[in-house]
């Protein structure tokens, strides 16, 4: 498997879409890559991938690591993965998520129209995150759920960020500019990150991703369907 | 390599913003299909693979099959290709660039968001066709060369189209809807099609493409530096 390809499986338009009864089995994912993220059938709970291991992070804020049996049997309607090679590493220091942002640009500067792989560890001042609470209903929209979303926040708290940069052009496709899921380091709590507070060095490390594979659903019927328009304030109201 | 496998070099927004100065080599480009289309370095000539040739159909109208060397030495800012098994094949009357739209959605209904490569091969009516004249500085854009491109029409020609459908939503990584490259039988003329008539039958075939491998420019900095905002208008009027 070539290091820091991406592959990715369906689109977030379709989750925005509500296309989330099927997917990928969690096995096939892991083929793919070693550092992901995504979210699970029916988007209840939030997906990080973290050095092969596939957590998930439910909404009721406990955190299960996924054995064999259950990665062939669960599904993700949305996932990103890579098979993880850091070109850059460095300890810094990351007051803010715009701070992040900021050293990832500084990091690479000839990937302003790639992807970006990315992973942040140690201690964080504040880490808010959210875990999306499942479809009460078929074909519920992303943006709905987004309505409903609970936050957590966490304090003085060890742990993984796991993140990729997508470029602006692939909005819809992937969730343009920076997309982060955090786990604690003792794997019992963690999420979509909202925001981040530190006060102190962690090690920040990145790749830029130049191959993009891309697999679309099959034997979908709600993906056949769908519309799939480009919301950038939905996207950005329940991604950012 | 697996079939039916779309292997996209670049994004049709790139070239909408100019950048063609480098690119894959058409050797490396051959590696991942037999079917396929695109454009030169500097946007000089349509490209058409047909059967795993690579045939230069030059503005002044002249068609060149590219042998081994030219392979290697020469390269294309965009380029979509993909390794063709037809999963549908039927004769059918194409009376118009519309009619083989609506035979491309009946073939294949359950990919209305996936992408199909299709070819169709026979007698046409006429085709009209237009062949990019080139970049005439650097870094101009596909839009300008648009506003000076001559079209030509053929009657009672015999020949091949090659097209990729490809998913609204990914406007601006690839042209939405049916991009069709034609060349005749005689490898003699050809060019992007413009505009379709037939009158007999013709040969039609089609496959759904679920898999994309899309391969992002690297150490380009017009591509590191380009905007590629999506635009509608702007791909309609040239790649319509």
């Amino acid at each position: 498997m070539p290091k820091n390809q991406l592959f990715q499986y369906s689109v977030v338009s379709a989750l925005m879409d509500g296309v989330a009864e099927t997917g990928i089995s969690i096995s096939n994912l892991l083929s793919h890559g070693d550092h992901g993220l995504g979210t699970f059938r029916h988007m209840v709970g939030e997906m990080i991938i973290l050095d092969g291991t596939v957590y998930d992070m439910k909404p009721d804020g406990s955190v299960v690591a996924l054995d064999d049996d259950a990665c062939a049997n669960q599904t993700a309607p949305f996932a990103m993965t890579t098979d993880y090679q850091p070109t850059t590493i460095a300890r810094k220091l990351i007051p803010t998520k715009d701070a992040l942002t900021k050293d990832l640009s500084d990091f690479l500067p000839n990937a302003k129209n790639h992807y970006v792989a990315f992973r942040a560890e140690g201690t964080f001042k504040s880490v808010t995150v959210r875990t999306v609470g499942g479809q009460q209903s078929p074909g519920e929209s992303l943006a709905e759920l987004g309505k409903r979303q609970a936050s957590r926040e966490f304090n003085d708290i060890e742990g993984t960020i796991i993140g990729f940069r997508s470029p602006a052009f692939m909005q819809g496709i992937s969730v343009a500019g920076d997309h982060l899921h955090f786990i604690s380091a003792d794997k019992q709590a963690g999420g979509h990150v909202l925001t981040l507070k530190g006060d102190g060095y962690v090690e920040l490390s990145a790749a830029p991703i130049t191959g993009v594979n891309l697999q679309l659903p099959t034997e979908d019927d709600a993906y056949n369907q769908a519309k799939l328009a480009r919301d950038d304030e939905g996207i950005a109201a329940v991604e950012g």
